[in-house]
């Protein structure tokens, strides 16, 4: 992987030294002592400085002695603006959860301001956890887009889409309109920005809308994401109406290929596995969330043995209740372990491959990041081991997947630029960021006060 | 719960003000703009700074604004050396990695030295995400004492007793003086420390190792724990040697009573919850490391509605990763759910309790620690909340449980004394504690990369 030494320039934009580097490449190359080399946002050299017979002059230097360096996480699934409302109603049926709480604030308090707001603050809680691209689905999201850029957080937003009655021909022609110029707009207008495209359900959006939708992706080269096979509710309400579960009526409909994100997939048959495989979808899978909604556990062993692309996501801060990819690794290891009596599934180099490259590839720019490797855009983590939680290190893998926390990660580059120093954040405002949403949360809390939201809603 | 105005003194050693207090006293009061005063390391008043007309002097001050602040938490089983261990081997069948792993570099490296380290080393990490108490299992474990002393950490040590052989007299009688030894040494010694017992498990002691060592515990007045039906293993092996099954065993022993903590208590058929509660003996619950090591899932709720009193632990870090009481109570609340495919069970509320007054209930010290109220010993932490993450607070159970990590408490106080103020241990120094963990890791690692520990042990 390390290019020759003599390849090695004499400037670099920035330069981080020191610590052990995970590069998460296929060979799963590690280098002690490591010395990465930035320049207009890509990785031009990643080895050991042993290796290096001399390093180049820095603009900007990371010291990361003592920490692990790694590709930053890539969070497959958010809301992100859901987190005006984290943490609002909990440990009740899913639901009731569902519509007695949920959709009655998303109903009141969804607007772009909202969108815009609770978007920065997610873009805070993921940097300061390591992420550093979001694949975000909701409502509003160009508001959401300018969020992430005004952060330098990377993002594949995917506009939302979902039929509240069945569509007629005029809606399903504004559902296109919408799709075509959400795309359009933010085609190739940030590096940071891949738009994409994300009908609800199966069950909440009518098929004409599904079609419709994937077809546009399809025909702009996005991607399309969509709920599927969450919960036996689900599989129980799209079977009743349409005779078949979710993945064989996603299927009949012609929107599963290597282009669509399948979220969730917990309720799957084995030959869905199979299905999920032959055209190509990724999967995207939020632990966290299907154990607190109690969904289910989703088949993700089998799924990976089948070769499909699997990333994590967190969903979305009203359901988990956090944007923390490290302690949705932490959880990703344990719960296949619990749940089937086997202490050697998921290993931890390999959720960790879940959380970076897998998610890379999941959403279809895995050969533009999610490994440390010249050529790839530089989206960068560490983790800082001088704690004693993080005391000692036998392990880089096992270290970041069952001891640390999000809180662990230190710096963060995104797109080559240095987003956090030291747990600084240096693109944001964090005081501003929280308390812009506090004043969103100060309404929501006097309607809940009140009662009017959830009885009425 | 609020004394009377006039009885608030005119000075107290310590006032903790501002932020919201989480009592967790039965009838679970909370209080906004909280004042606690404390002296001699008692809580003298603890309520909201409204409902009184003036705060009295204080030596010193906690400023709890945009905190909660709630007791510390009671980790109700550890082996707190095994932080040595650390992430030394992951991913592997139980047998294997006891056996081979775990079992060969403990015969190798535990010692008075190692113990004391490790012991600090984890004290650390406990104050740093917030334990007040720890209930420790390992040998040496008067070493273990005195590094908690040193760290200021409540602990409940308890002296472990295993039997590679079949003990013959002269081996019982052995346990049996160093057991009365350990108590005897401990007794009244420090107001940090009450000492206990270990007989590691039913199927490493032999019976008359498990009923002489309950006996002087019970002549002591000493809590007694034993791992208990951790795994079907466990269960298999025990039932083929006795014919019973590990409860029903440790019942026909007579080692089964309210000064008895049954660690795990995965196993157990549905009459074994009912012979846990009518002995009257307390559970500990580690569901991380049931998790990771696939153990199986305790019936936990099925024990608290019997009335047995549960605390969490974390167990070990070889086996954890970690020693986050934070991260636990997330893990007890989202596997039940998981598991059950209930959302409701296991509420936030429900699992904080587990984690602080359930826990001091478990260990018989629910009488002085575990809940904010006049008369008892001060054990105080607070959560910080002025962060994305923590932003913004609709609930604080579900704050804490599902959005907070041990990186988020903020200050703590033990027995009255400050031993953390704003993330900064005052009672440690940190660097040293790690450094010195790190020396007996180097030789561990050197013993790994030589493979001597691993393929001989």
């Amino acid at each position: 992987m390390k290019k020759p030494a003599e390849t090695i320039p004499e400037r670099v934009d920035l330069l981080v030294a020191g610590g052990v580097l995970l590069t998460m490449s296929d060979a799963m190359e590690t280098f002690a002592d490591a010395a990465i080399g930035i320049s207009g946002g890509e990785i031009l050299f990643a080895g050991s400085m042993r290796d290096y017979p001399e390093l180049p002059e820095a603009a900007e230097r990371i010291d990361a002695s003592g920490k692990i360096i790694l590709p930053g996480f890539i969070n497959t699934h958010c809301h992100a603006a859901m987190t005006c409302f984290r943490g609002l109603a909990d440990d009740l049926p899913l639901m009731e959860w569902l519509h007695n709480h949920i959709f009655p604030v998303e109903a009141k308090y969804v607007n772009r301001d909202m969108v815009y707001r609770g978007t920065l603050l997610a873009a805070a809680e993921m940097i300061l956890s390591g992420t550093t691209t979001m694949a975000d689905g909701y409502f509003h999201e160009s508001s959401a887009c300018r969020a992430a850029i005004e952060a330098g957080i990377r993002t594949v937003p995917a506009q939302g889409f979902i039929d509240f009655t069945p569509p007629g021909d005029e809606a399903v022609r504004n559902h296109i309109a919408v799709a075509e110029k959400f795309l359009g707009k933010w085609r190739d207008r940030s590096p940071l920005v891949t738009p994409a495209l994300f009908p609800h359900t199966a069950y909440t959006c009518h098929k004409r809308t599904l079609k419709a939708v994937k077809a546009v992706a399809r025909a702009e080269g996005a991607l399309c994401f969509v709920h599927l096979a969450e919960t036996a509710e689900e599989n129980r309400v799209v079977r009743d109406a349409t005779g078949l579960s979710p993945v064989r009526y996603a299927e009949s409909l012609g929107i599963l290929d290597p282009r669509t994100v399948a979220v969730h997939a917990v309720w799957l048959e084995p030959d869905e596995v199979r299905i999920l495989a032959d055209t190509g979808a990724a999967v995207s899978h939020s632990p966290e969330s299907n154990m607190k909604l109690a969904c289910g556990i989703a088949p993700i062993p089998e799924l990976l043995a089948a070769g499909v692309r699997v990333g994590i996501g967190t969903d979305g801060a009203a359901s988990n209740n956090d944007l923390d990819m490290v302690g949705e690794m932490n959880a990703c290891a344990k719960i296949f372990k619990a749940a089937r009596m086997d202490p050697t599934v998921m290993d931890a180099a390999s959720v960790l491959r879940m959380a970076t490259i897998g998610g890379a590839r999941a959403l279809g720019i895995g050969d533009r990041i999610g490994s440390i490797e010249p050529g790839k855009r530089a989206d960068i983590v560490t983790i800082d081991c001088r704690k004693p939680k993080m005391t000692p290190l036998y392990n880089p893998y096992s270290q970041i997947v069952y001891s640390a926390g999000g809180a662990d990660v230190s710096d963060s580059i995104i797109e080559g630029k240095v987003v956090m120093k030291n747990r600084r954040v240096l693109t944001l405002d964090l005081e501003k960021t929280m308390e812009d949403v506090e004043k969103i949360a100060a309404a929501v809390r006097k309607d809940l006060e009140e009662r009017c939201v959830c009885r009425h809603g």
